[in-house]
């Protein structure tokens, strides 16, 4: 039996086959051009499905079910998607419009959960029942996988590790409290903060990596300065990864998982992002030292979306 | 089929026989006297379950099984309590003990887990499947219940939301890092800054309550002086309230639950405490607003932690 897992975004719409062991065997691309009706870009992800069933020559029988993640609320019972932003999405009927297409059972689910689900089936989660995949990007994203099963809690809304507040009345977030995770943790944190420092101090890397272009700071600018020795970038580095280790290990003393994998952009930093938040893990979680919970970075790229989205309907089976 | 539920504290064991529904219909306590090396202590509590049962003339074949819930960290799987620290006890074989005396499964749980699913099997959560009970007294306990059963982690040591930090490079822990949730949201905090406020207003009724004597203040004080119109009393339960509701919210974008059970000393102040957490929680979760998430005050009082370790054997079935 074969799965099909899509990664709706609001650039594009990613599909493929996934096996039970969760390998993708084949997958395609398209571009999502969000302004359309959404009868439109559903109509185009049912045929991109029918398109990856042909082109692998296998027959529709062969296929289980198709899972869809994208960024969003969603109501997975009704197969719904309540609200996207990025999409301009608003009670969506996701299910129904791909079964005109396609008659096959469609799961949904949130993009970080997704990823989560992948990272636990096929990834750097593979070995393990319990997971937590944080997603360090535009802001926290989080997944938490208990017993190999998504746990999104008891409205679908569960999960949003980046919302756990780290600073009682620090700086503001777009959810309208203050002091959440991501605004420390997230790429957009780091990045905002490497301007500032670029600002404050013209000398440093920062800036010079950029010819003054404060724009094209991104989340590598100043891991790459601190790693050339600028202790301007360090100082904003070290900061930044402290915040994303007492998060993390705050979850660990939450839930205890058995991993915790980071994945984002950030995530490309490897070992310089990933040693000092492991030590700060095993020091500072709860109860006997050093803690037994693994932190690793994620392995499957955008893929985990993929394979994620497509497991969702071996998780219910 | 009836379950026995043992209490194991520092200063007494109490223990009950709980119906399949959750009730207690006997309970008896006794002195623990913990100065005593363990195998008097677990001889005694042995023998308190046999006078119950005798008490209540039943048959020892129609009780299902032994909980016992204490402080500490466990071993369930072997029956072993690993460390308790205000017991003294460090890997004490409490299941085989037991046994020596009374011939029955023996289930073991921590505490805060044992009150959590006593309200979530008969008390504040008992309609819901998914609930979190938050204990504020000394530190800030709490209990994860997940589709009935108690949610502990990958290493029986999860739940430990009294160890999210939410003041980076806060207040010191007792568990090593700074600005732990229960460094000010418990009622020690409470009393701490009760007790600040005193010494800095001699004229606040947090000080003449007390006639003066800082070391008579408990929880209650700030909440009796605050409800006769005090103003630092205001200012200081207000603060206290509002750390308890920002950790409460940050649960509810983690594990979104159907309730969260506020238990605990400091939830004899009632609607006083539990209103503005109330609104807090509705007006500042994630996603939709208001928040579906209930949050309760607790209903069993210590007869919970009887319940929910009576209930150990029932979960396991």
């Amino acid at each position: 039996m074969y799965y099909i897992g899509v990664d709706l975004g609001g650039t594009n719409i990613a599909a493929g086959i996934v096996t039970e062991k969760g390998e993708i065997i084949r997958k395609k691309s398209i571009p999502t051009l969000r302004q359309r009706h959404y009868k439109e870009i559903l109509k185009d992800m049912g045929n991109l499905c029918l398109t990856l069933i042909e082109e692998e020559n296998i027959s529709i029988k062969e296929i289980h079910s198709i899972g869809v993640g994208s960024p969003g609320t969603f109501d997975p019972e009704e197969g719904v998607l309540i609200y996207a932003n990025n999409l301009g999405f608003k009670n969506v009927p996701i299910r129904s419009e791909i079964q005109k297409y396609i008659n096959l059972p469609v799961y949904l689910e949130n993009d970080a959960n997704c990823a989560a689900l992948g990272e636990a089936t096929s990834g750097a989660a593979k070995e393990y029942k319990n997971s937590i995949t944080v997603t360090l990007g535009t802001g926290i994203g989080g997944g938490i996988v208990i017993d190999g099963k998504i746990f999104s809690g008891s409205f679908y809304g569960g999960g949003e590790i980046g919302h756990n507040v780290i600073v009682v009345d620090g700086e503001p977030c777009t959810c309208g409290r203050k002091g959440c995770w991501e605004v420390y943790g997230s790429a957009t944190a780091l990045i905002r903060e490497a301007k500032i420092a670029a600002i404050k101090h013209p000398e440093s890397q920062i800036y010079s990596l950029v010819n003054g272009d404060l724009n094209k700071i991104n989340a590598k600018i100043p891991f790459d300065a601190a790693q050339n020795g600028d202790e301007i970038a360090q100082e904003v580095v070290n900061r930044y990864i402290k915040y994303v280790a007492e998060g993390i290990t705050s979850m660990v003393n939450i839930l205890q998982p058995e991993v915790v994998v980071i994945g984002g952009g950030v995530c490309a930093q490897g070992d310089y992002l990933l040693n000092p938040i492991k030590k700060f893990v095993k020091e500072n979680a709860y109860g006997l030292k050093p803690s037994k919970v693994e932190v690793r970075i994620a392995e499957l790229g955008n893929d985990a979306g993929i394979i994620g989205a497509a497991m969702l309907g071996k998780m219910e089976k």
